[in-house]
């Protein structure tokens, strides 16, 4: 996937606000149209862009009454990054599959992979909510080291560039 | 600053160059122009609306001959995010300010910065561009780690909705 043609997509409010709706729960062009209140048409358009991208995808499936209707899901699992600095425009598109190797090639996440584990198996509610906030202190401490190296990047660039001048 | 302002801002291809550009060094609008091949009309319209969401700014310089010039530049550091999946449709700006405080806080991270404070001082260029590698290799596995993380996030969401229906 093009970042620029991902970019150019999510630039728009209302492809925003489809993947927001089909991020809750799969959903047809009429519920789609109604929830956003907007045209079926735009609705379609939208969608189309968006699965041509290879955002979405969809399943059809029958109703009770009536002919059967497409439901959009999203698809893939992306991670878009994009670092604004004096020194750097990084855009980034990050996609992993193989969440064992992951897990194996950062030490220090590997704990918490384990008891994801055992908690996928015995799917006990508290135990799982508990867990959750866990994984987003990781996350929050994540972003914080991430937010650190991109500081000291760009200012080693800074720096490098000055010296060399 | 708002999110949803800044995905509309970056949606936009000009717009992406333009920041690609100052982000390799401050330019005047007519270096803009020249070198992205775009009617200085359309770059001014640009630079106003990036300078209005505080993403750049501009210092005059006295040139040789003529009259001083506005200078853009990129005034902060930014990191935008967007996470993609079938339970998630987020999108987040990191923005932080007290690296030092950063540091005490992420156990993973501590000593790549004092490496970091050290080589700011002595300045060497060949220390420099091996940190340079090391940095980058701590970025890919922070990285990794994150993705790992929503998707765990991602797995016990969909894990809680399915028990609770």
């Amino acid at each position: 996937m093009d970042v620029d043609i991902l970019l150019n997509a999510l630039g728009n409010p209302t492809r925003r606000e489809i993947l927001q709706t089909l991020a809750e729960k799969p959903c047809c062009v009429t519920e789609l149209s109604n929830r956003l209140n907007i045209g079926r048409k735009a609705i379609i358009e939208h969608l189309s862009m968006l699965k041509s991208l290879g955002i979405i995808d969809y399943k059809i499936k029958r109703t009770k009454r009536g002919r059967p209707r497409k439901y959009y899901y999203i698809k893939n699992d992306l991670i878009l990054e994009i670092v604004i600095n004096n020194m750097q425009f990084l855009t980034n598109i990050l996609k992993y599959e193989n969440f064992e190797k992951l897990a194996k090639e950062c030490p220090f996440i590997t704990d918490l992979y384990k008891e994801f584990n055992i908690i996928t198996k015995t799917k006990n509610i508290e135990e799982c909510e508990k867990f959750m906030k866990k994984l987003n202190n990781k996350l929050n401490q994540i972003n914080m080291a991430r937010a650190l190296v991109q500081y000291m990047i760009k200012t080693l660039k800074c720096m490098m560039k000055d010296v060399k001048n």
